[in-house]
């Protein structure tokens, strides 16, 4: 595209894109309504510009990805990250900014996980194939295999059902699982749901039928060969066995030399363990509310990052977009009638315990919340918010998508909040909700040695800032009826 | 974000969302509306399924990419790329495919284009800075240096107001335009548009006034220092002299420097020439129409593309895309009612004559074109089409939307088509239109080294050659007034 593109499609959409929002609202509405919508409209813009020109999203993104990096639970990473985030919640200039405590799981990865194939008796007159390093990582919570490693034939299962009929035949194996994303879903969320359970319990179910370890394909789709790591859960009454998550070009190699009937064993050697639990922070930031000081709005993402990564998506880009909206509200001068509180919710990845402690706390201390919004599903442009909301209740407020469409988000849908948010719902029967993001490079780069600052665009970072921003000052302002 | 989330907001909000689309036709339209729908949300489905589990897009774009690679108008690669588009069509099953003759602009780079800044009267007590070299690139259609290279003096201007005010002091000065994008666009073609002029005029508007050189702060946004090419034009009155951009980083030293007070001279050495016209061809295919084969649906993309890029995105994407549409329509079974012609146009980027030729031919032969599709925007995740409607038009197609929202198309805008595809308006009166994608990391990559295959996500590509695919199986349907 050149610069005659100007005298075609795109300047005449622009121009008229920009008119249209104003146009559609003029010929339905009443004066006092059009006079709302100019005033909000006015004042979202004003959020944008504070976000587009001062913003600190990017900035503080580089800082928490370059001079933090990873930062899992218990780690020395999560200390600094906590001290980053008061940092920046005070440069923000929040009224206040406390650590609520909370106890989380300390699990250690504990050296370098490395996994090799070899084929030890190949066919006669075949050569023996030479041994071959697999692109592996271990998974979260998981075991070690013991300084000797575990060596053993590898037996390929495609799902829990091949399993089912393994069963007989999988012990003292390793079972590899290779459960492929499904692409014919079109949000990568459902691919993810969808194929995740294999990282979750694959262990435990090969465990039960005497396997020595598993390997599980990466929970990706991406082109390259990085792998992939996350939680998994041992069902405790069973063995707990070493498990790693292997890149997806070599899981479609080793896949495909089983397939072909060859006999293949791996060595596999990881250091993982779970030490004691310790305590760690929740880190929050506190604009004080006007009218109903004692009434809050929640915005947040999670300060935990897998080991591997400097976590800039996941959830980096959720931390830096929550501590904005403060920054920005607070740059325009607006004055919230509720308690906006920032939270840097700790240990979202291996356990969950600073989401529901926030919640906890906020049901001990009889806490009225109208809103906990969520952003950790990375720092893409935006499209949408889910919101724990019935559909009447949504109608109410599609009048709001005129507002948000120019920066991004057009549609709000039904569903909830994220990980952190959502047990706010059960607590103190607050809405919850989560921005959603274009959902196609997620999985790219989550949980992966991938998952760096370089893979975030700064402007759409940004835009997702400001529909957060734009979003809690339209329900500051009118809640969730009024409009 | 973990496997918890889960139980959050994603997966209701996921279910949810596949029935609400259904549902909210069931209840304001008839019975054979409904069967009507589903027929075609079927058939979309099925298109969407061969090109996300069997499509060639990316596997194509890696072809053109990375065995092709460059291939400016005139370049050996451009003939390469021919050769590529024709095989390409043959193996997505066109019917026809063929060569259509275009003579185009034949510019050489000739050599790599270096600069230096130095500071050759350091004040007094100051060091001499040492001789830095910028990272530049010649603009496009440019004339060169001559081998001993320009070195003079550089003056900074942020735009031509400022230069008007200092043109008695730029002769035998080079003029460095530092016009940065406004980041206060939303839309970055905005921004784009609003600065593209100091590459397109800057060079001849500093010839006037004795200029040298000029240097153009490069037509982005991006975070790094890689500088974007692009075609500038000379006034047939005024001398001619090089042009190169810089990128932004090396931009924002220099203007600093040189706010700063500091004389600061630039060498500069660049190869540009223009040589005559030579020949080159739109590469064509056709699947024949079953009812109207002499009506035409055109898609297409651009073949060529700048010389320092793989031209992965500007404009591989439009082009596997647009071989993609074929090759979905055939591999459904789908048998067009109009003849539609996937068009890869000829020198878009330095001379726009492949598009213009094409609606000549048109034109010459009265052949009828219901429209004219273009996807030259970059292979991002897809957001909306603009088409050169009236709103009347518009509206009575926004129905469609509620076919395309699951893939990610939420809005027709009223606009029109890329530069390739509004010459058909003109000479035939065909509906243009174009795929609008995520604009905000198109500016990253556009016309510079950096727009390889790497930079384009698999998913996205696809999920835009599934909404064209989709429009165009709507258009050969129902045509523009039948719904």
């Amino acid at each position: 595209m050149n610069l005659k593109l100007l005298t075609g499609g795109w300047s005449l959409f622009l121009l008229i894109g920009s008119l249209t929002a104003v146009g559609q609202v003029d010929t339905s509405v009443t004066g006092i309504d059009r006079a709302r919508f100019q005033a909000d409209s006015a004042l979202i813009r004003r959020l944008a510009d504070t976000i587009l020109t001062d913003g600190r999203t990017y900035e503080n993104l580089r800082t928490l990805t370059k001079k933090v990096g990873p930062r899992l639970s218990g780690s020395p990473g999560y200390y600094k990250a906590e001290r980053w985030g008061w940092q920046a919640l005070e440069e923000a200039e929040a009224d206040r900014v406390s650590m609520q405590e909370c106890m989380v799981p300390h699990w250690i990865r504990g050296g370098k996980d490395v996994a090799v194939m070899e084929m030890p008796d190949p066919a006669p007159g075949r050569k023996k194939m030479r041994v071959d390093s697999l692109d592996v990582i271990a998974l979260g919570n998981s075991v070690g295999t013991g300084p000797g490693g575990v060596t053993a034939p590898v037996v390929l299962v495609h799902n829990f059902e091949e399993l089912e009929r393994k069963k007989d035949s999988v012990k003292g194996d390793i079972v590899f699982y290779n459960y492929k994303f499904n692409p014919l879903f079109v949000e990568t969320f459902q691919a993810y749901g969808d194929a995740v359970r294999y990282r979750g319990a694959g262990a435990s179910r090969a465990a039960k039928y005497g396997a020595v370890a598993v390997i599980v394909r990466s929970m990706s789709e991406s082109v390259d060969n990085v792998p992939h790591t996350g939680s998994l859960n041992y069902a405790d009454s069973l063995p707990r066995i070493p498990a790693v998550a292997v890149g997806l070009r070599d899981a479609d190699r080793l896949a495909g030399l089983l397939q072909g009937g060859a006999n293949i064993q791996v060595s596999m050697t990881t250091h993982g363990q779970m030490l004691p639990d310790t305590l760690a922070h929740n880190v929050i930031g506190e604009l004080k509310g006007s009218v109903f000081p004692d009434q809050y709005i929640t915005v947040g993402g999670h300060l935990d990052s897998w080991d591997p990564a400097e976590g800039a998506m996941d959830d980096g880009a959720g931390c830096v977009q929550s501590i904005e909206v403060l920054r920005a509200l607070r740059a325009i001068g607006y004055k919230p009638r509720h308690t906006i509180r920032v939270v840097l919710f700790a240990n979202e990845e291996n356990g969950g315990r600073g989401g529901r402690k926030y919640a906890e706390a906020a049901k001990e201390n009889n806490e009225q919340h109208l809103l906990g919004l969520e952003s950790d599903a990375g720092g893409f442009t935006p499209r949408s918010f889910s919101l724990s909301l019935n559909e009447e209740q949504l109608s109410a407020i599609r009048p709001w998508l005129d507002l948000l469409r120019p920066y991004g988000v057009y549609a709000f849908e039904r569903g909830g909040g994220g990980s952190d948010t959502n047990p706010l719902k059960g607590a103190v029967g607050a809405v919850v909700g989560e921005l959603h993001p274009d959902s196609q490079r997620y999985f790219d780069y989550h949980h992966a040695r991938t998952d760096v600052l370089e893979n975030v665009n700064k402007r759409e970072l940004e835009l997702g800032a400001i529909n957060m921003a734009a979003l809690i000052y339209l329900v500051d302002k009118y809640g969730w009826s009024a409009n």
